[in-house]
């Protein structure tokens, strides 16, 4: 492959909710919780007093299925005012387990685009959370021979992307970053200079929503589906060019 | 640094065991875990039955402390036929936290033997586990500006080794590896004609026990101590110009 002196020179995917879906099943695993905790206790909050753990314990585990389940245990003990029978909490640990099973489903469209913007520029995969679940889903998607390196960070802020793009060589200026999150995914590329297609997915984890782009906002295009990400990558790699 | 065109060089080190202290405190959180299920059930072998549930849940979880403390939680409500109570599984969960936030203690001597064999060859840091963790303790130990690279791998067998070496652009026959487990840090590199010093732990986890070398034997040599590490690279790095 050919990369020309300007304009993009590597493209960056993110995996959950961009390549496969991810945050349906989370969403399921939390109403399955939410059931199981509303047989000890009448409240409608469930939900949001779990987030408080997942969010305060993020400091302890960083993101993923095991963080989750150990806050879902946690949270579980402490909301029903240690209540919660032993059963129960074994009920918890199983949708853990069904969560690191489930098989991976790709979104539709998504292996024709991203082998299209393969085709003309470097391609990696940069996810965020375990690194041995990430692994295992990018096995099994399939998809794993499309990219060039996968890299599986414990958090994508900008300190991150810029260790990255250091190792693989690549300024800022010249690296795109394709994802459905605002906050890992394009803003922290933005403020190092860098490019962004945002693909926004039906649902957003708490923790990933309420960003407002501050900078870097004309360096940056939302598509509405994954079809149009060709296009996007050439329109943007155009004004990189410039 | 100058590398010569011949002998080692590169040298990786792992991390737990290896240049900071790891299994004792996974064995004292075991004894505390023992110590709240013997108050309900009267039995010898509750490590080695918990020992099972980690082994078996490696494939759902890897390695590392949040996966321990999942097949804790497990184990618990088995072992104790779910007559465990709410708050001992938050003890139980306080444990994996108390592992997850204890300062790291770095072995005596190693900071000068890695920065002495840093001043020779390119040094790199390998560690299997928890990306999350990993990362913090790397960080807190002090020791991350004296490697070229860190990385986390979910697994330590010669396709991994073997993936790193190419990214390095070092031949595995140039590649030595500094560890305390024959199965993860000695025998893959042995495997594919690299390097190895084995610098022994007081404690080995009982996955990585019961290895018996098959080939190679003859590019390692087991050190008593870190403080021989030097002469020992120097010795199988002549052997390695040969």
């Amino acid at each position: 492959m050919h990369t020309p002196p300007r304009g993009i020179a590597m493209v960056g995917f993110d995996a959950d909710d961009t390549l496969w879906r991810s945050q349906d099943f989370f969403d399921e695993a939390q109403a399955q919780f939410e059931r199981i905790i509303t047989r000890y206790v009448d409240l409608e909050d469930v939900g949001k007093r779990l987030y408080q753990y997942e969010a305060r314990n993020i400091a302890f585990y960083g993101y993923g299925v095991k963080g989750m389940a150990l806050s879902m245990v946690e949270a579980a003990v402490d909301i029903t005012e240690a209540r919660i029978k032993a059963a129960d909490i074994k009920r918890i640990i199983k949708l853990a387990k069904d969560l690191l099973r489930h098989p991976v489903e790709v979104l539709g469209d998504v292996r024709e685009a991203v082998a299209e913007v393969a085709a003309h520029y470097p391609v990696v995969l940069i996810t965020k959370g375990d690194l041995f679940h990430q692994e295992a889903k990018v096995r099994e998607s399939g998809l794993s021979e499309l990219f060039r390196r996968i890299e599986v960070v414990s958090e994508k802020d900008p300190g991150t992307y810029a260790r990255l793009l250091e190792e693989f060589h690549v300024p800022a200026a010249r690296f795109l970053m394709v994802g459905n999150s605002l906050r890992s995914d394009i803003q922290p590329v933005l403020e190092l200079g860098g490019w962004g297609v945002h693909v926004p997915y039906h649902l957003t984890w708490m923790h990933e929503s309420g960003v407002q782009l501050t900078q870097g906002r004309e360096r940056m295009r939302e598509i509405a589906g994954i079809r149009e990400l060709a296009s996007a990558v050439r329109e943007l790699d155009a004004l990189a060019m410039q």
